[in-house]
């Protein structure tokens, strides 16, 4: 707790000082002023993330927490629970979407068992970090009390912080939030109905690609996980115990880590970004920090990300999680900071810039 | 004429039975069914293209054709016209914002100068492939008079089939559209609006930032172009010649012969979507081979788009052109087939499918 509330106190401001040298220098550039766009502004934020004028990305880190959720009981998705370890098995083994990815974009994988019901079978081939980091085999039932205690919370949290601060030590320079649990979405929807305030009905989507009426059991179960633990939406500790999961309170924890040592966040979709939710509403600092990668297909995702104040930089249609979609960011992070850094000047170049009267 | 006659009637259709089997493919990976959104569709449509149910887009070329326009005379551009050499030489030397994203993404740089005013110095350090193959020093001025004989057009499309041809006989699997121009947005505005039949006043932009003054000079000089040339609509080669340019002809050619070739072609900005609409206009069954990369930050590029029937990958405001955003289409169209091609199927992973009962 105290490892926490420490990580909180060295989260600082954006280097207005980096972000002004950037945007000098962004202004001559052989390039219409502006004409890179969002890239541009992303390159100058990323500037004061890291409070380097021209950053360098050269580590791009996913790190994926994995964790059961016990509301799977209520038909919640369409997948098994045994799914949330078999998959961990296929990132292990090189064969899920992220791993595809993470191969051809180079970004470094490491999984984190921070709450598989079931053990991860010794053997497996591996070529990425593996963490197993059990706060407990899966959460309760948030239907019927609480998802996990408050001590549990809050060393999930520091499970994410401790993982961060390893990685860390490895080189990253920049961090992609990915996550993987069957019941996920249903978790992420209370949190996000808690913290925002609006009904379930507006924040729960289909999911792993529930129908009418496993939506109907979504929104109802979410319903119920509020009535049942009265969550209090002004201590975000007690939301992320009662309706959360140990892969969000994770990542909650590794965001918080990533902005003390201001690294910047590339946030994914549904689940890891109600673990950014989770981190803003316990340090409101960390919001610069944060970049929204893309905007999810799951209904709610747009809520979310208003309520972060983010702007996505993609819009595929992406529902997958692990991270995918904020890999495809830290590729963008990484072109926004490369063009900074690695263009020539007009005075380099030998380009007439505008001021210069035409011939 | 001949060539390009021989071209279009190499053009053939989607490949139905390698969509359906990429389509198949796709249902069988370990992910929910969609969850990957646009990028399945995309991995499905580049089957069609390709004929191959499971494309491997290797080789990623960007060709960048580069002319001068003889419209500058009528003040449209914030730069002087000596720019389009100067960031030919640029792109030689690898400052350019293209180089820095050919380089961190993996894409291969053709240069074409298909019509600059001026030659590129000899002795220029090179490491990226340069033809030179001016079909004239610049275009005339198309208030004044037409842009470029039907000859010129002609031998323009015919420099873009052939430079393809050469650099897909290098390795080729997918081609992003690329230009430089100082004034070819305005070229292309005027394109548009013939082709489109929508008024200069819709299509018109600030291009390299031009302020209001500017863009009523450039509004102006595209309604003075299509008074003065009468360009026929229904004739795609002789609006390319009244109004258009030897870059925007180049890629023209270079979208016809890849259609041919069945490889994708990645649709850039402004003047590369004024080319791709050139080509489609001159062979419909080129558009299924096209891909629009990004909605450009540049006014009207949203009308080309869908007169294409286009939906762009990215919408970052880019306004740069190069091929720049194209670039980064090539390395999502990457990922969509590298998905495809090698994620784990449920049955190889292990991965218990939705069809299974929940344990």
């Amino acid at each position: 707790m105290i490892g926490i509330d420490q990580l909180i106190d060295r989260i600082g401001p954006l280097d207005i000082g980096a972000m002004d040298a950037a945007r000098r220098r962004q202004d001559t550039l052989t390039k219409p002023g502006g004409s890179l766009g969002r890239l541009e502004i992303l390159s100058i934020a990323i500037a004061g993330m890291t409070g380097q004028p021209t950053p360098k990305l050269v580590d791009k880190v996913v790190i994926i927490m994995a964790g059961d959720h016990g509301v799977v009981e209520e038909g919640v998705s369409v997948y098994p629970q045994a799914v949330t370890l078999q998959m961990l098995a296929n990132f292990c083994n090189g064969g899920a979407a992220i791993n595809v990815l993470a191969r051809q974009l180079g970004a470094r994988l490491v999984l984190v068992d921070v709450g598989i019901c079931s053990d991860v079978p010794s053997g497996v081939p591996t070529d990425v970090s593996l963490f197993v980091r059990k706060v407990a085999r899966g959460t309760g039932n948030m239907v019927r009390g609480p998802a996990m205690s408050r001590a549990q919370a809050l060393e999930a949290l520091k499970v994410g912080s401790e993982v961060f601060g390893a990685e860390l030590a490895r080189g990253l320079d920049i961090l992609a939030l990915g996550e993987m649990g069957i019941g996920n979405t249903t978790s992420s929807a209370a949190i996000a109905s808690c913290l925002t305030g609006r009904h379930p009905a507006e924040l729960v989507g289909r999911g792993t690609g529930v129908d009418g009426a496993g939506l109907r059991s979504k929104v109802e179960a979410v319903e119920r996980a509020i009535a049942v633990n009265r969550p209090d939406p002004s201590d975000p500790i007690d939301v992320l115990a009662k309706v959360g999961g140990f892969e969000i309170a994770g990542l909650a924890g590794v965001a918080l880590a990533a902005a003390a040592h201001r690294r910047p966040v590339m946030v994914d979709g549904y689940p890891s970004t109600a673990a950014a939710m989770v981190a803003a509403a316990i340090a409101p600092q960390v919001r610069p920090f944060l970049i929204a990668a893309h905007r999810s297909a799951e209904k709610g995702h747009s809520i979310m990300l208003d309520w972060l104040g983010l702007t996505p930089l993609l819009d595929l249609g992406l529902r997958l999680g692990e991270g995918s979609g904020a890999v495809l960011g830290m590729t963008l992070a990484d072109t926004a900071c490369r063009t900074l850094s690695e263009m020539a000047t007009f005075e380099e170049a030998g380009v007439s810039n505008r001021e210069d009267s035409p011939c």
